[in-house]
């Protein structure tokens, strides 16, 4: 079984320099999310610095919702230091089927095989498709379409796919997890999905890339209920969430983690 | 008369993908207004991707807060394929008098005739006078100052202008109307017209642009007469007007707008 | 003595306009607060404007945080220009120490002589000792260590540097005083030190840089012990901290501004 909150303290404990390469968006609100966790986010991009500053980082989260072709180069720059180093980078792939810029995007990172990619059911099914796919930002595919595209996936990466909705799906092409739990309110909110892999990438820093996935979503997941039941609407589910994310301990989040194999 | 419930309850069930090529102030707040409020925003800007995108959106709002060259182009491309398609596409022209650049992509971007444009009275008052204005972004007019600019920029696009600030004045050139409501706070907190820009582009497709754009600013004034009473300050304002835009229903919003013909 | 309180009304008289070429992270709570203090921020940065801009507004802060070779063009375009015109200019040399991009923009920027330097500790000792430091984003110095380099780089520009922490240090290489306050979530919340740099530089227009910092710093301080006594943690901290700018009268920030000659 996958303790999470096991995972949560170590996550703590260790408090890694996390460099993220994503939109301008999410950059502010993934900052607070991954402060109030107990991480240490830093936002560097410019091809000037993005590989000199994966040098000093923990790890890395990489995502094309605001991409631009410099801004690929610096991920793909920075994933190879990563690599290199043998330290876990995430791949985020923000409506990867809607444009080419975003295919190519995806295949090019896809060929660096991502330590673990957290997209949501239309995402994954896109990224292993490839070519074929490409049916838009707004495309909807339940979690349970995505356990296929997820599996493929991880064995073509030798990797750790996640795919996040409802209920979330995580594999590594041989086993596989679900993680219940969040509140109807989260996808009313923009960068939830940002902010998780953020915080993805900071369990995997020694830790088991599979368990830490699980274990981030987990986390994530208790959050999520706890601000639902102060909430009045999506801002102020916001704050709680957030709140909650810094408040709750180790042993909550094992108590009420709600993880099972699939 | 124009039944602002209405078109909240149209804009809801359509729930409209809009494209935003929006200022770094204003896309994380925007997003959240736009998925509180019921429809679907996208970020996508790059010179690569913009009017590739553009196909895929039903509105695109464009904003030249923190303007540059390339962003530009993007914005030209972007609006003729809404232009060529027959979508609609809403043009914010932040402090558009202040620098040379800005007066020349408000130049550039009325050339192309956006179906609608909002902004405050200076900023109506610089883009109608092109040239002559310049006065910077600190500039403070009153909303009745830019009622004839207002009207002449609208024949001039054969669109719909909408001037904002404590009572709000929309026209088409020919007919035009007031909109009351919202509250002392909120020239107080960044974004808020932005935000609001994004919401026209919302209500603007598959409905007629002025009486969309009036029912837009309506529905925004009941949110901020609303949020105004819980509100401790700025910040917890900010909160609760998000929050009071996704609980609102339609009927609340038909029976609490304060619109007028002018 | 410095009195904060009345710092804060000469800057709320003023209501100064702020130009702001600060990193992605920052720019919407930082305009937010700038915005809730009473002063009127604006965020310009491309080459082709960025210049003009500066000789509209009275003060401009230059930060950092997500640099890029432009952006450095145009925070050295706009610093010239306000010295040119003998008005103040702030800079945050976020991360300096931590890549030779940084390292080369801290040296840049401090050769034209910033009014007021903000940074915690690691950057204040990282920018004082050029070359020699570079210790990565994650270096963590109590702000007693930075005190030495603070006065070495008060007397190479001749201008004002602050520390910020837990207790706060400000000089002008000469006289030196010790800020309390705060709280403990601060550090927990990102660009909280971003955001001062903003209002140190509203406050220094028309008013001495070492008083206007030590002023600006201690009304930081009530607001977040103000904040700290509703918060449940870090986000709902932030926003009653933004409520807390906006509500504190002058008077009060005299009656509990904790500023002592160190």
């Amino acid at each position: 079984m996958i303790d999470a909150g096991d995972h949560l303290a170590r996550m703590r404990a260790r408090a890694p320099l996390v460099q993220n390469i994503t939109n301008y968006v999410a950059m502010n609100v993934m900052a607070n999310i991954m402060l109030a966790a107990g991480c240490s986010p830093a936002m560097a991009h410019d091809e000037g610095e993005a590989a000199e500053f994966a040098g000093l980082a923990d790890a890395l989260s990489v995502n094309i919702g605001t991409l631009d072709p410099a801004w690929l180069r610096s991920m793909e720059a920075a994933a190879h230091v990563m690599n290199e180093a043998g330290k876990p980078w995430v791949l985020d792939p923000v409506a990867v089927g809607a444009t080419a810029l975003r295919r190519d995007a995806g295949a090019r990172l896809l060929a660096l095989r991502p330590t673990v990619i957290r997209g949501n059911a239309s995402e994954i099914i896109a990224l292993a498709g490839a070519e074929a796919a490409g049916k838009g930002a707004d495309t909807a595919h339940a979690v349970a379409d995505a356990e296929d595209a997820a599996r493929a996936l991880a064995l073509q990466t030798q990797g750790v796919v996640a795919v996040t909705g409802e209920v979330d799906f995580v594999t590594d092409g041989e086993s596989a997890w679900r993680i219940s739990g969040g509140h109807a309110l989260m996808p009313r909110i923009t960068v939830m999905g940002c902010s998780l892999t953020g915080l993805v990438a900071a369990f995997a820093v020694d830790q088991a890339p599979l368990a830490a996935t699980v274990a981030a979503l987990a986390y994530y997941a208790v959050a999520g209920e706890e601000a639902g039941r102060q909430a009045k609407g999506p801002a102020s589910f916001q704050v709680a969430f957030i709140d909650a994310l810094h408040a709750l301990t180790p042993d909550e989040v094992s108590a009420r983690a709600r993880i099972e194999a699939a």
